[in-house]
């Protein structure tokens, strides 16, 4: 069944039925940069391990990957400090919303889990104090992950969500107030914000997670560890909507506000969706419902 | 590598590392009936598609499922009231320790899943609508997915229940005052601690979750309805410790305060642990210490 | 300036004001019973240190006092019980709803303050534990202090909200989870239910609080416990809106969801209004607005 | 009884008493400035309306007001915005540990009462928005109100804090965040700095805060703006311990971290005391145990 002409013809498909359905979110217009994007634009890369490899739709505009990056910068801090990651943050699902400082103040600082903003700050910081050169250095660990020379930071997104990042500020400060923060806040929220800056289109981002959706291909990280990033991504990959997600599609996975998705089968394939209108969770609209089409119309979902 | 043999020298191999080590947690005190188990039992039942079966331990000894049985009656009020089940439950995790009752203020008194106790509470509610004698058909079902006529429900234990389960009126009685219960508390709470004290061996236990790991043995649920189940057990079935069990099991599954543990691989196999010390997150020390160490010598887990 | 002419032609200066005004309120139409009552009786009773007495209005007519009744049942248990009443509820305001389950959790079952439901929920578990005959000893105790012999619970009140007390009910088990209720919920309940069911006219209830508003007049509490009392009623008595109360009103005092308020300044004098309509907070509308009306136009607050 | 002689023998013989008594609390170690202040001082300044004034123990030496300084940001806010005060603001107790965000995030925004930290960080807001030269104008008014001109701020004790500031940096972030701040954070947060950091003497304390105690003396704010800032003195001017200062002291008043306590009897008197050790709560070890014995001694609180 799930030979090379499945895949194609089903992608088809789903694209098609997608494409015609109404897109009911927005666009991310807290960030300026972000809304100027045309919302209509829907691209779809996938990539099986069985050397198949296919792009429809916008899959070659270049996108914000945002949150996406939470999950390359805990593959560099976990490679880097190995399980030495979890002592300053969890592994559970967070049960709120993605910005909430709530859970903060009962878990002492420790944020929930790294696929929260919180949480990425933490590894953020983590990142600043390992590297030598953090903007530079991660870039340099996406590019060689990616196979991808040219991907690059976008300053004007970088500088467009500085200026209305309040409230990651505010968690910022906030976890260093419980002294789980080791570097001035400032410093930390420029790594971050250029972290989630980060432009790539549907197909680098598909190239890229290969070395979570392969495990063998790669050295980026052992067995053990990649199963466990690919664990944190099915539980708390996308916010307050994670288990609608396992539910729905059943993939680990993670999203952006940019409107990107990436999605994987460990050991089958590798599928990055992109389409700027968020749902009310924050999550792309025709991305969540085209990987749920997806999974149904394949009969393959890890559950 | 996945031949019968391997599993086997793996589960000796495993319970005996995991008989050797000493169990840090407790018999769940709070109820007096739980208490009387002797503390030291161990018990592993495994099931796989190949038709391996094999016992090792305390696997015939009888054992209280608790909050196991959740999944049993979820399953049953999927069958019978299809996806409306969700217009009164969600499927997320709940971040919150087990009996946690700020969650449903703010949710409106919808719990934020069926394996947390609101969220079961307000599956036992849609039992008691849809069944006629809801004690008795339950158990039939029950016994008609395990295939074991003689599963009962513990009578002392079900009164040993009630009789402290001061937080389950709480929470019946607050959902009740959302308006998502329909019948009167005191008969959802009967249902509901009769439900949790089910006895089966880990024989049983194992032999009844065959209709979610192998999906097409049985017409239970459809496929669809298998991998919902699956993927809700995954990020909400080891109540605020989920999130580890993704991480360091990678298995969808079930505990109960009994210290009885139901994991599954889809289509690969199903296998039932109990040891009645708890961690102090309530679910069984040893059995979590035997499933991570049985998928890290397997290698195999869905991620 | 405070002289007899002045409070009564102030009284009725202010009367005519309220009266004018429309209630924009609702009255408690959870508890059917309540909502029978009439909803556009506005009555009044003061009584002052100079022993002028002046009724308006429908203060003759009965009315259910319901958490007015927390302040005689915390005066009662502080008379038996002294300070070790404190060692199992609170004295700050509470800062949430009414009804609110969230702060029990972070404070383990120790109520905020008496006058919100879970703290008189305990005092009423402290009154069962001490009073021979609950129910028949607490009625002879407010008929003592109110000098009105005939003042009684309402049954069907009583019946009224037992029938959809949920909440309570809610409450009462959890705090009881948590071992600060001593007697079964049930009692507790429904010796609470019976308390918040009397009924007394406006007159009945200023003269009922001649013992907090003039000290020396009374044995019930002594000089020092009396200002405690006054205290809390200042900071707690008017659940969310208690600080609204201070900042407008200016006076410690106690409502209750039948549209009665109580308020007195100490040692000059004490005021019953009562209007069923009830705003947002769960305060009388009316009642609120001509307290604000009459403190300002006396220019007496305890401010 | 209330005679000047009684007053100042009152006055020695609770001086007497509290200075024996071992003080258990510590100075606010996380100000490192704060930290500096020999811990065992302990001054008390009295001024009635009846022009008795009396000072004993370290009354002279200068200690940092810090949140007392609330009420005078508050005042000012007032006497310039009026009413409009309160549409950015609330006056309920907010039942929760005084710099605690969860609050906000169910208020979006708007801080429960003035003389929080989330609070007074609007006003600082306010004040900024309108003040030409905020530093200079607040400090022009507190001079004006106190009648010492050379009231002044201390620079290094605002360095001290904003390099430690990291809650109030989160705090003003998350608000902002809301769209409760006009300006940028990082002035509103060096005014609160600066504005904390005053420095006064017991004598000049309790002289300042008498256009609130004796309402005809001044015309900064009127009879009723003047009645309302105490009321929101009596129910939210110790943090958690609100409701516990109104049951014991029964006096409207404000606490600092720099272990100052002023507290005034309305029309009658007012008392400014100082001892650098704070309870667990925050406020003044001593100077909370003063006040009680003084209140409880005079018999005179307003309840």
């Amino acid at each position: 069944m799930n030979t090379a002409i499945n895949y194609i013809n089903i992608l088809k498909k789903v694209y098609q039925s997608i494409e015609a359905i109404e897109s009911k979110g927005e666009t991310a217009k807290y960030i300026p940069e972000l809304d100027k994007v045309n919302p209509n634009q829907l691209g779809v890369y996938f990539l099986s391990n069985s050397n198949i490899e296919y792009g429809i739709g916008d899959y070659q505009t270049k996108l914000s990957i945002q949150s996406i990056s939470k999950v390359l910068s805990l593959s560099l801090a976990y490679k880097l400090l190995g399980e030495r990651v979890w002592e300053r943050v969890g592994v559970e699902p967070s049960g709120n919303p993605f910005n909430s400082l709530i859970q903060l103040e009962s878990d002492n600082g420790i944020p929930r889990n790294p696929l929260i903003n919180a949480g990425a700050l933490v590894i953020c910081d983590m990142l600043v104090s390992q590297l030598e050169n953090p903007k530079h250095d991660f870039l340099k660990f996406v590019r060689e992950v990616s196979a991808y020379k040219e991907i690059n930071y976008c300053e004007s997104t970088a500088k467009s969500e500085e200026s209305v990042g309040f409230r990651n500020k505010a968690l910022c400060n906030y976890i260093k107030s419980f002294g789980n923060i080791e570097n001035h806040p400032d410093v930390v929220l420029d790594f971050y914000f250029h972290m989630c800056s980060i432009q790539m289109t549907c197909q680098e981002l598909a190239n890229t997670f290969t070395f979570l959706a392969f495990s063998d291909e790669t050295s980026v990280l052992n067995v053990r560890q990649t199963k466990r990033i690919n664990a944190i991504m099915q539980t708390c990959g996308f916010y307050d909507e994670s288990g609608e997600f396992a539910f729905k599609v059943g993939l680990p996975g993670k999203s952006g506000v940019g409107g990107g998705i990436i999605a994987l089968h460990p050991e089958k394939y590798c599928i990055a969706v992109w389409s700027p209108k968020l749902n009310e969770k924050g999550n792309s609209y025709k991305g969540m419902k085209f990987l749920e089409l997806f999974t149904t119309e394949t009969e393959l979902s890890i559950f």
